[in-house]
C-alpha cells in the first residue's frame, strides 16, 4: 500500500524553504557538466579554499604518530580542560579583556553551526524571538526553528549596519537573542566598536524594561578574515551579555573537521547556569563533544589565519573592477563575500541573466535581502576573477550601469 | 538588577531530569577525591577503554603526513561518496543483504547520538510518538523531546525482550518510530533474528492499519561487541522499514572523535525523500558533516572490532561471580553492561549501600527500570573486577542472597 509520512511535515517545510537555493545549485551543477567546470564563473559557493597552516598539519601528524592511551576517548562534554584554558587565555590576550575568561567560559563545539544550535537550545522557549539584522545567513531560519523560536529580521542602513532605533523598537517581551555575524555573510561588513557599545547600552535598557536576559549572540566564523589590517572588535569586550559561537573552518581551513567553540561573557551573572545548560545540550543534541584530536590541534593555533593575503587580493581586484563598471556595493571589510545591488530591482532575473553567461551567484532574496546579489570569492583565484570580468562588464552594459572604465 | 531567564524553561526541565544521575556522578567524583580513584570500584561509566586498532592509527597518521589539497574542506553534507559506498558494500557483504544498499542509503554522522537526532528530526512532528522497550538509555528522552516528540516506554519480559503483544497494542495513530538498541544498554541483551522478523510483520500490520510509515530505528553503537561468537542480527536484513544509527565509538575505540553513520533500508519506498530530509537536518542541526579525516579513516576498518576478547573475559568473570553470589541477572550477550536485579525493591537504597563500600553503579530507575541496577565493565580490568568481588559478596550477604559459593 502507499504509505504517507515518510518524513515529518516540518521536514517537508524546511526542504521547501531550502529548495530555491538548492534548485540554483543544481542548475550550477548541470551547467558545469554541460560546459565544463573551468568555463563556469562560480561565485555561489562559500567553501573556503585555504589549506590549514603547515605547522598545524604537522602537529596533527605528530599527535597520531605518538598516540597516548585515552586520547580518542570521551572527555567532558564541554571539551578538554587544557584546550579550553588555552582558548580563554588567547581571547583575553588578543582582545585585552579586563573581565577575563577562564575555562568555565568556553565550551568546545562542532563548528559555529553546532555552537549556535547549542546556545539557541539553551536560551529559547517555544515562541521566543531572535532578532537578526537583514540581510542574513539563510540557515539562521532553520537554527531558530529547530528550537521552536521565531526569527524577526531588522532593517539595516545603506552600509548594512543595523538601525539602532529600529532594533530597539523591535525588542519585545519575547526577545531573548540578538544574533549578529561580523564580518558579515553576505555583506562583508564589520560592526565597529562604537556600534557594539551602543548595542550594549540598548540591551541593558531593554533588559531593565523586560526584566530578563537578552543575549547578543555573535556568529564569528569569519572573525579572522578582516582586511586592511583591521581587527574585528570584540563583542566579549564591548557587550556585557554576549556569547560568541565560532569555528576554525575559515581561519584555519578546517571546515570539514567541525571544530569551534562557544565563549560566554564572564559578565553574565548566571553564566555558570548558562554554561551548564549548553554543556547538557552539547551532549543531548547529539554532538556529545567536539572531535577530540582536533580540539588539541587547534588549541596551539589560536589567532592564526591561513590565506588572508590571498583573500584580500581577491577582494581588492573584484571590488575595484565592479566599482569601475558602475556596480553599487559596500566595500567588504572582511569575510569572502560582497553584496552588490542588483542592476535591476528583481535580483532573481539578474541572476538568471548572469547564469546565461555561465556566471553563478546567489540572489539577495536568499538572504532576506532582495534587490542585491551575493558574490563569494572563497574559491575564485585572481585568474578566475580576471577571466570573469568581461561577463560582469557585459551585464553592466546590458543594464546601463555607468562606470568610470 | 536581577534578571530572569538566563536559560530557557525547557533547559531547566532537561537539567532537572538529568540532575539525579549528575548528583550520583558528583558523589562518585567526590568519593574518588576522598579515598583515591584506585580504591573506588567504579561500575558507573560507559566510557569504552579500548584503543583504536594500530593499523587505523597508522592510516590516520599517513593521511596527515601526506596532505591532499581540499581534504579538510566541506564536502557534501552526507559525507564523501567513496566512504559511503564502502560502508554500503561492507553492510551488504557482512549481512548478506539481498536488497543491497548503495551510497544513497548511507549518511555519515557525528556518532550514533548525532545520527538519532537527525533521523528523529526527519520523521517526527510535534506530538508524534516513539515507542521504546523499557529499560532504555536515558538520553533517548532528550533526543525525542528535542524534536517535540513523545516517548512511550513499552514493557519487556523477564529476558528484557519487548513483549510483542504489548508493543502492538501500544502503537497508535501518532506512532512514527520504534526505537531499539541491540546489544542493549543497559541490559546487554541481543534481539534474536526471529524477534526482528516478528517486529517486521507487526510494523507492516500497523502501517496498513494507520496508513503511514512506522520506522524501526536501531541504535547500534554496540553492534560489534557481541560475545560467544555471535553476530548481531541485522535489522536491515529483517525489517523492511528500518533505519540504523551507529558509531565507531565502541568497536573502533573512537568515542571522542564523533564518527558514525545512518543507514536506510532500500526497501523504504520513499527512501530518497527520507535521505534528503536527513541530509538537510545533518546540516541545519549544526553537524554540517561528519569530521572529514575520520570518515576516510573508518572506511577501511568496517566490521573490525578492537578489544572484544578483553570485554568478553570481563563479562565472563563478573557474570559468573555475581551469579555465584546469588544475584539474579540475565547474561549479557553483548555491549559492556549488565543489569542485575536489586536485592531489595528500592534500587536507590541499594546503590547508596554500595556507595558506602566505595562501589559505584547506576540505579535502574535512571533507565526507567526500577528494581535493577546497571554495572558497566567498560573501564574495569579483570584485576579491578577481582578486587571488587568482596564488596559484591558483602552486599549479597547483607541482603540475604543465596549463592552457590
Amino acid at each position: 500500500m502507499n504509505l504517507t509520512g515518510a518524513i515529518s511535515k516540518r521536514s517537508l517545510d524546511h526542504m521547501t524553504r531550502g529548495s530555491l537555493i538548492r534548485a540554483m545549485f543544481e542548475r550550477g551543477r548541470l551547467l558545469k557538466e554541460q560546459v565544463g567546470a573551468a568555463n563556469v564563473h562560480d561565485y555561489s559557493l562559500g567553501n573556503p579554499f585555504n589549506e590549514p597552516p603547515p605547522a598545524l598539519v604537522q602537529a596533527a601528524q605528530r599527535m597520531w604518530a605518538d598516540p597516548r592511551p585515552g586520547m580518542h576517548r570521551y572527555m567532558s562534554n564541554v571539551g578538554f580542560d587544557d584546550v579550553r584554558e588555552q582558548i580563554a587565555a588567547s581571547l583575553n590576550a588578543r582582545h585585552g579583556l579586563t573581565h577575563p575568561l577562564n575555562k568555565n567560559h568556553v565550551i568546545m563545539s562542532c563548528g559555529a553551526a553546532g555552537a549556535l544550535n547549542v546556545v539557541l537550545k539553551g536560551v529559547l522557549d517555544p515562541g521566543d524571538e531572535v532578532l537578526v539584522p537583514r540581510p542574513y545567513f539563510v540557515e539562521y531560519d532553520f537554527y531558530v526553528d529547530n528550537h521552536n523560536g521565531v526569527i524577526n529580521p531588522v532593517e539595516t542602513d545603506a552600509n548594512f549596519l543595523p538601525d539602532l532605533n529600529k532594533l530597539e523598537a523591535a525588542i519585545g517581551p519575547r526577545t531573548r537573542v540578538i544574533l549578529i555575524d561580523s564580518p558579515n555573510n553576505p555583506t562583508g561588513v564589520i560592526y565597529p566598536e562604537s556600534f557594539l557599545r551602543s548595542l550594549d547600552e540598548l540591551i541593558t535598557r531593554a533588559e531593565e524594561k523586560f526584566g530578563h536576559y537578552i543575549y547578543l549572540l555573535s556568529d564569528e566564523p569569519y572573525a579572522g578574515l578582516a582586511y586592511d589590517g583591521v581587527t574585528v572588535p570584540s563583542v566579549l569586550k564591548n557587550v556585557r551579555h554576549s556569547i560568541v559561537g565560532t569555528s576554525h573552518s575559515k581561519d584555519l581551513g578546517l571546515a570539514g573537521e567541525r571544530i569551534g567553540y562557544i565563549a560566554f561573557s564572564p559578565r553574565i551573572d548566571d553564566v555558570q547556569q548558562l554554561f551548564n545548560a549548553c554543556a547538557l545540550h552539547t551532549r543531548t543534541l547529539g554532538f556529545i563533544n567536539a572531535p577530540a584530536v582536533m580540539q588539541r590541534v587547534v588549541a596551539e593555533f589560536q589567532g592564526e589565519v591561513a590565506g588572508l593575503a590571498d583573500y584580500e587580493a581577491r577582494r581588492n581586484l573584484l571590488y575595484q573592477e565592479l566599482r569601475g563598471m558602475g556596480y553599487q556595493l559596500v566595500k567588504p571589510a572582511g569575510a569572502f563575500y560582497m553584496f552588490p545591488e542588483s542592476p535591476i530591482p528583481d535580483d532573481g532575473i539578474f541572476i538568471s541573466e548572469a547564469l546565461k553567461r555561465n556566471l553563478l551567484a546567489v540572489p539577495g532574496y536568499a538572504f532576506a535581502g532582495p534587490g542585491y546579489f551575493r558574490l563569494s570569492f572563497a574559491e575564485r583565484t585572481l585568474e578566475d576573477i580576471a577571466r570573469s570580468l568581461p561577463v560582469f562588464r557585459e551585464l553592466a552594459t546590458q543594464y546601463g550601469l555607468r562606470g568610470w572604465v
